[in-house]
């Protein structure tokens, strides 16, 4: 054979083995396997060609099989117990006789290349338990990579029967705008008392809760829990109405006597009962899917000037020249443009 | 002569005009001429070549003169009362021998292009005052487009010796977030109750406030205007602290009676002195310039794809594919991203 014969059948070979593992992943997805469902995510993270290739045919078979879950959004400042909060609630949702995934995004794990350890030892009962699936953190450099695996590990969770998937944040930085973009339901987690613990929550965050639940509400703490709930209860009463009509409640819960716990999934219940029969649900993923739409199309066409270093070296000087008022804003972005379409 | 040197001529003489007009302009603009500034300002919104090269040079030679004034945002539902505000706002700092610009942003004008009777006639007292400036509503197609002839009034009131620029906008809309932007004080008025009065109000608002003041506090309203401003200051207490330091205060007010206008300015005296000590005024409005950079360099990019009429159509014909579940988001925007890459 000559070197054209050898490469076109290397490459049919590569062609067929992949669609073969493809079929054969999507099948085994379709059956629940979780070993299969954790490749796939891998493979949505990874940066091969051909996994990614793989990752988009996935994607695309899912597609029809995905959405039949309840999306939740979990948030809340480091140390309000999520991990706590995520096991015993985990623990109800199976007990009902359902299939709980668990997905968390911590942009800063990115180092530690995720931290597989990490989650199935925060979550040790949760973890063992049959009908449950715990993925670590998504790792990424742009919010924009991240907000993809998650949004795409939803799908192939989706398609793989899990009824409820919990998406869990670290309460810093833009992780909770994105993850509030993704889900159905976005649960605010919070300690008693307004002085130091909210310095982490970042402005807006309780504006986008659809339930705000004091965690920790036992022994000691319980009165002090009881009073921030009805303080935040009033002022979640002040905020302008939500597009969906649901009026965010607040109380207490403790995952140390599993108070209320139980709580929060009739919560879920009741908003998602209300905003399906007032459209708001299947709405609001409408709105989403076009979010990420044009989010990605901004981000993917934003890089070619932002993801540029020499790109980003005319951005800083600029910058300089705006702040020591040589000049305006407006005209450095003219010039910087006009830099751009003469690269390009 | 032949046609190379009439062109020649026309050009030199155009461009010597053009210098000497700027050049008187901008000694007039010194001096506080308001026909001069009000010129000016229409330079600035003028689409003709000429006129913007003339509004840019004046804005460069504005930028060592700007920064000087302290500029106020005030925001609220229609219905609030936000003319009779100003008006009485106005005239107490008028009183104090102060200056006092009102720009005003209104979107929803360009149709009417701009108001200026309306604007004049809403501030009958205050607008025959001397060291008065009214200008009604810059009109644009773009936010980006009024953000920048906004911001850039700014500075010219700043170089005509303006003390104060009052920066009305609408309560509707993104207005609000591109005012707050540009501003160094962020006034939110608000009407007693918290019912149907909420309603038009975006969610976010009420956190980007410096001060939270319920007007129409006279006569019988006034018991319920005084309840309503515990209420929201309790409310207000509850969110995340500001970057400023500043804690927003909640009162009453009214034009009617006056009561609590003057306690307005002493408002800003206090935020304007405390923030300049933390460091905060000049830290926020070096992030404003940069603000302004980044994101119309980025409205310039975008508006590439985003304003071209094809491409847009390309855009909706995914979008349809992305909701009927044929196509992932993530997917959809590299298919576009690929389609503009070829076209550009």
């Amino acid at each position: 054979m000559d070197q054209q014969h050898i490469e076109n059948w290397l490459n049919k070979r590569k062609l067929r083995r992949t669609s073969r593992s493809v079929a054969s992943l999507f099948d085994k997805l379709l059956k629940g396997d979780l070993v299969a469902l954790s490749s796939c995510i891998t493979l949505l993270e990874s940066t091969l060609p051909a996994d990614k290739e793989m990752a988009n045919d996935l994607i695309q078979l899912s597609l029809p099989h995905a959405g039949k879950s309840i999306r939740i959004g979990i948030t809340g400042v480091p140390g309000v117990g999520k991990s706590t909060f995520i096991e015993a609630f985990g623990k109800i949702l199976v007990q009902k006789g359902m299939k709980v995934a668990v997905l968390a995004i911590d942009p800063s794990s990115s180092e530690s290349g995720g931290s597989i350890l990490g989650d199935k030892t925060r979550m040790q009962d949760l973890s063992v338990m049959q009908n449950v699936f715990i993925r670590p953190s998504a790792a990424g450099s742009t919010l924009g990579g991240v907000a993809r695996k998650t949004r795409e590990s939803i799908f192939l969770c989706e398609m793989a029967g899990f009824d409820v998937i919990l998406i869990e944040t670290v309460g810093v930085g833009q992780s909770e705008t994105m993850v509030h973009s993704m889900v159905d339901f976005f649960l605010l987690l919070m300690l008693a008392g307004a002085g130091d613990e909210l310095q982490g929550i970042k402005r807006g965050i309780m504006e986008m809760a659809d339930a705000l639940v004091i965690t920790k509400a036992d022994g000691d703490n319980e009165k002090k829990a009881q009073m921030a709930s009805r303080e935040y209860a009033n002022a979640m009463h002040l905020f302008p109405p939500k597009a969906s009509d649901w009026i965010a409640p607040s109380y207490t819960c403790s995952a140390y006597t599993n108070e209320n716990i139980d709580k929060v999934w009739t919560t879920v219940e009741s908003f998602s009962n209300q905003t399906k029969i007032n459209g708001w649900f299947d709405k609001h993923r409408k709105i989403q899917d076009k979010y990420w739409l044009s989010e990605s199309l901004k981000e993917l066409i934003l890089n070619d000037f932002f993801g540029d270093e020499t790109s980003m070296n005319e951005l800083k000087n600029m910058e300089q020249k705006v702040l020591s008022g040589e000049i305006s804003s407006f005209h450095a972005a003219e010039i910087l443009y006009a830099y751009y379409n003469k690269e390009k």
